[in-house]
């Protein structure tokens, strides 16, 4: 087998067009929701002046604009206090008019964001950030998942990649990715194993794995030795690089036609997450206006 | 090496003594609470007639009474419908004179325990059956673990396992033991896989387990095949036998000699669950009363 033939039984799981296809989905159940009088509004509450923050919000706002979805952006400066984004969680959690609440990272100094997101309302919590929301993501109960965690099954889903019984590795233990994706991995009867910074010997298991997320954000992580031939590799990832580019944590080139598929980055996990989150709007404004 | 000296090489991980330490430590706060007007009380809601649940409840009293905790039995009897069960969980909730409250299993027919459970106030669910509970132990927030789950911790610390880097296996995914236990051992960096009865093949991640919990019900389930050697094996398992005893997963005879720590059944993790229920009991009340 040549190199180029190697390289192409590697499938990317391609995220764009599923995006695509999931905000034109949400659009339509907007539009609907919006003749009766009840526009779906996303709100997101920022509290900081990062510049990565900013694009990122932007981008949302874009892409909620196009699927008729409201989006209102509560700046609250770099310079607010905890208390001030709390009340303002406080406060959306209580307008009728707001469905779907974020709250944008980083923080003011000594904020914690999980005692901060415990103020969303569950209901409006669209990005699994509440703890309340991963409890009830874990005790099998009907809750938003964090958008990226979701965004994750949803790529999988996609691309048909068979869950129950495989051996799925996480690699990531944050509460907004790798400890939710692996209760929706479980929920999926997956058998799952966690790692993170203190697992001694990665390889021993991820190169054992049939489906491998890994969510650290570390460019060059995951290595040929890391994955197993024939596995499934999302990479939720994203490292920018020198030239104003993104890359993932797998080294896309040292795994190419060693696995069966590979989330690029950019590409994969990314644009799926900010349809999801558009998703889980629509979803709590329809729940809301029933 | 002759049979018994292999078998010698086992250490029993008993829970007895360690019980015995944690009551002995329970009864001096509960009785100083007192001294202060605020015996610590806990509430056990029964809607059942099952034998073996009277037994426990039973059990937990006698215990509670020598630890100087108040034992309150809250017996709706088995024809009572979910609302009423929901309804003492409420009124207990809002009871300043009850610190802990526990929801005993089974449940009348048609009533879902985790939405049962939401009823119990966070800061009483000594017994961390509220999926909320789930949620904050997960975030990393303060919650009382479900005291199956922290026994197995508490136990493993009592024997000096160390944790950080290990592997750790979790068989069975139960909100009441496997995933709390999991969480639970994450926290305490350990790299942790949960298998269930879909895992295609159980002895592939437990034979390479550091500290392997089996908490499934199912008699002789982990054999010699199972587990590594010098392994530590905490069995979570109570499976009642023909004679009118117990046993636990893991099958004794085969492992013997082959693991470094094995935990037995009776004697291992239930004695250690019920001194929980009554350290978390004596914190809620030495909380409520500051």
């Amino acid at each position: 087998m040549t190199t180029a033939e190697r390289e192409s039984a590697t499938l990317a799981l391609d995220g764009t067009g599923l995006a695509r296809a999931i905000r034109a989905e949400v659009a339509a159940t907007a539009a609907e929701l919006s003749q009766r009088g009840r526009t779906p509004k996303l709100a997101v509450v920022v509290a900081t002046d990062d510049e990565s923050s900013a694009w990122y919000v932007r981008s949302i706002a874009k892409t909620a604009a196009k699927a008729n979805i409201d989006c209102e952006v509560v700046d609250l400066g770099a310079d607010c206090s905890p208390a001030q984004v709390r009340d303002a969680l406080d406060s959306l959690s209580a307008d009728d008019s707001v469905h779907g609440i974020i709250l944008q990272t980083p923080l003011p100094a000594g904020a914690r964001f999980e005692e901060l997101a415990s103020a969303i309302a569950p209901d409006k919590d669209v990005d699994g950030a509440n703890p309340v929301s991963l409890g009830l993501l874990a005790a099998g109960s009907r809750a938003f998942a964090p958008a990226t965690a979701a965004a994750v099954l949803e790529l999988l889903d996609h691309h048909e990649v068979p869950l129950a019984g495989r051996d799925c590795v996480v690699v990531g233990r944050s509460n907004v990715v790798g400890k939710p994706a692996a209760q929706l991995l479980l929920r999926r009867d997956a058998t799952v194993t966690i790692c993170h910074r203190h697992t001694a010997d990665l390889a021993r298991f991820t190169s054992g794995a049939d489906v491998l997320v890994v969510a650290v954000g570390r460019p060059g992580l995951i290595g040929a030795a890391h994955v197993r031939e024939g596995s499934v590799v999302i990479d939720v990832g994203t490292n920018p690089t020198a030239d104003g580019g993104l890359v993932g944590d797998v080294d896309e080139p040292a795994v190419a036609g060693r696995v069966a598929g590979l989330s690029p980055v950019p590409g994969g996990v990314g644009p799926v997450t900010t349809a999801l989150l558009l998703r889980h709007t629509a979803a709590a404004a329809a729940r809301a206006s029933t």
